[in-house]
């Protein structure tokens, strides 16, 4: 029976058997001393007389399980060491390591931390990363089901697309046809608020935007949800706010090691988060920051990093919620206010000087798809799938996307979004 | 405040407001009986007076609030009816839709069912469907999470594929590049076993097989575990009993009425899920179906459902595993059996008839690799990647596949496997 290295100080005086990767091995005389990296940690191995011959030769990463005694001491990881009596070599590695892995940081460029991905991923600061994304999905998933969501798996093959109709879109020759890679799940789970009302999805989304920046990824993680029934953009909201406490608190009981690993704090959730409409906080980057972006149709990406620390500064929040973009710049299925048609019922959520959310209210009538979509002169007959839910009667709805790599990224202070997505792909990468 | 309709009972002689779909109406003199679907179930409406007006002209599916006193009724759903008093049109339907969905059972042939998904899924068995799907999804990752299993997203975008190194694959213009939409995380899946030792993944795959049958999808979701430290492929076939056992018993809290709905039964998973080596599996079905297939290195569809027969009539067992497929046939990652090499520590989980699981012990030693590539052919430079991992330490492992469309199909008795997927992709099928 193995026993996970976490583990030992409960057996301290008995013999167990542990295995693991090398993460360490020093030796001095005829004393070898181990640092042994399971999934649960890094522990100290003493190995003496026969069993350290057997590490002769041995670089680190091999694959190794040793058998031994555990020794109370207070100075090694889990307060206990194991006297090592038996080496069984699992996987032998000769040749070291192109990257420097088991140090506590990681120091590699960009292009050879993820061009060594199958070996970089083992450093611990890497493995504490991609813990913590496991454990936002996780949140998500586990809060939305809690609410009375269901979860939807949508195709990601495609004739077209509702946000561009084509443009910026992967091509898939799909045996004979000619098809492109989805660039959301809009569509399928707006279809689905006829159906069960309340719907989730995480999955890959594609963007073929040929822009290479520390921001943009062409496939991420789009968490999304979407619910019926709703009065306006502020039940999203509000539906996102108790989502973000939930994830954080879950955070805090799953993953408080890793955060701290990396030198990153948990952000807390107020009551409310501020919302401030499009044209406000223009005013306030006018005001406060001397910065001409009034009427514009969105923040760019100084501006939302300037709203950002504003938030902080002066109304207490790492989070604050942009709302009203103009109608022109938003995609046609936004729901307009009815207050002032030129602004739309939608938000982003911005977090720590980036856009982790998109949102809104959608039409749900399918007179005004109809009549919107004619007036962007858009073909009508190709999104005959789509109208269909609408015809046969879809209530009052809405939903939002959040980039799962963005949001992981701000949690834990990335610089560049590839960073946080385990084999990203970009204009330049499509390996490993 | 919104009521749903299955919470009315809770507030007889009270006023409430309900809203959702018109399932049924029928106009008597004065008075309209409506039967209002929502997420939780149909409930039956009494719409008297000016109210029952507001309903002429409309058509089922319309969305539509009614509020009104609830007053005890046995005989109808939930054991109440609501007496409505305003009614408010949310999204008025004026066209009957195309395909009768209001029945229990829908009778459509399967591309009329296809064609008219975004209303045809509103059918309360097709809903069931792809309730009890979410939840065999569910049941998979909170067991795994549950075993210290970590999830990954990899990515979809590869440039070469595992198991036919680009045959069979649907390219994607990646940019200037040509890339393959990929066919497995097989390769991901192992690399990450160096990371987090165990590790699962819920994601479509896809594979461009020409022929379109009822039993196979070209974009399926595939669900993958990988876990490192094992001994053999009965750790694999051990782990899955376990992970069928939690998802059997979820399955029964869950969605019980959804399988009583679609008059299904949850199988019952035995203390250990009989084996059987291919080999064995064929002198079964010569003896017992007089089938000749002795040497064979895979059984057909028809052997599948005899073998599945044997299983449930002789072993007393809807699941069964035959293991230790030829080497020849196996993928090259597929561990050979050290006691005959002919041979290979591999398994397919029969259930009701239909392979649903595929997995196995693979190699983990980099000079394995180097060897079993060589003796097949391959070019070891187009895998340098994936080879990184093995040459850089990794421990005995496997993992397995389990098509969550099979599954949920044979769970469910249906005989297409299309029914099983939300938007099923084919040669034939782009669309909804």
């Amino acid at each position: 029976m193995r026993t996970l290295v976490s583990d030992i100080a409960k057996s301290i005086g008995k013999e167990v058997t542990v295995a693991g990767w090398i993460a360490k091995i020093r030796k001095l005389g005829g004393i070898s001393f181990v640092s042994l990296r399971d999934r649960s940690g890094i522990a100290q191995i003493v190995v003496e007389k026969e069993a350290h011959k057997l590490l002769s030769g041995l670089s680190t990463e091999s694959v190794v399980e040793f058998t031994g005694k555990v020794k109370k001491e207070e100075r090694a990881p889990f307060g206990a060491e194991i006297l090592a009596k038996d080496v069984k070599i699992i996987s032998p590695v000769s040749e070291d390591v192109p990257v420097e892995i088991n140090k506590k940081e990681l120091r590699a460029n960009i292009d050879t931390l993820l061009d060594n991905r199958p070996i970089t991923l083992r450093n611990p600061e890497q493995r504490a990363i991609f813990k913590v994304q496991a454990e936002v999905i996780r949140a998500f998933r586990d809060f939305l089901s809690g609410e009375d969501f269901t979860e939807i798996n949508s195709s990601k093959i495609v004739e077209s697309g509702l946000e561009t109709g084509g443009a910026e879109m992967f091509p898939v020759s799909w045996f004979r046809d000619k098809a492109f890679l989805s660039q959301s799940p809009q569509m399928y789970k707006q279809i689905m608020v006829g159906v069960y009302e309340r719907v989730f999805e995480t999955a890959y989304a594609y963007r073929a935007e040929k822009h290479s920046t520390a921001r943009h990824l062409n496939e991420y993680l789009s968490l999304d949800f979407e619910m019926g029934f709703i009065t306006s953009h502020e039940d999203i909201m509000e539906m996102e706010e108790k989502l973000l406490k939930y994830m954080m608190k879950h955070l805090e009981k799953t993953c408080s090691r890793e955060f701290e690993m990396l030198g990153a704090t948990i952000p807390k959730v107020g009551a409310k988060i501020p919302r401030m409409k499009l044209s406000e906080a223009q005013k306030v980057l006018e005001q406060e920051y001397k910065v001409k972006c009034a009427g514009a149709p969105d923040l760019d990406p100084k501006q939302e990093k300037l709203i950002s620390e504003y938030a902080e500064k002066k109304l207490e929040s790492e989070f604050i919620f942009i709302t009203h973009y103009p109608s022109k710049k938003r995609p046609f299925y936004t729901y307009d206010d009815p207050k002032n048609p030129k602004e739309t019922l939608s938000f982003d959520l911005m977090f720590r000087g980036l856009e982790v959310t998109t949102g809104g209210q959608r039409i749900h009538l399918y007179d005004e798809y109809l009549k919107k979509m004619k007036d962007r002169g858009m073909d009508v007959e190709a999104f005959a799938d789509y109208l269909m839910a609408f015809k046969y009667g879809m209530p009052a709805h809405g939903g939002l996307a959040i980039g799962a790599e963005r949001l992981t990224a701000r949690l834990l202070g990335l610089q560049n979004i590839r960073e946080a997505s385990l084999f990203p792909r970009d204009i330049n990468r499509l390996r490993p």
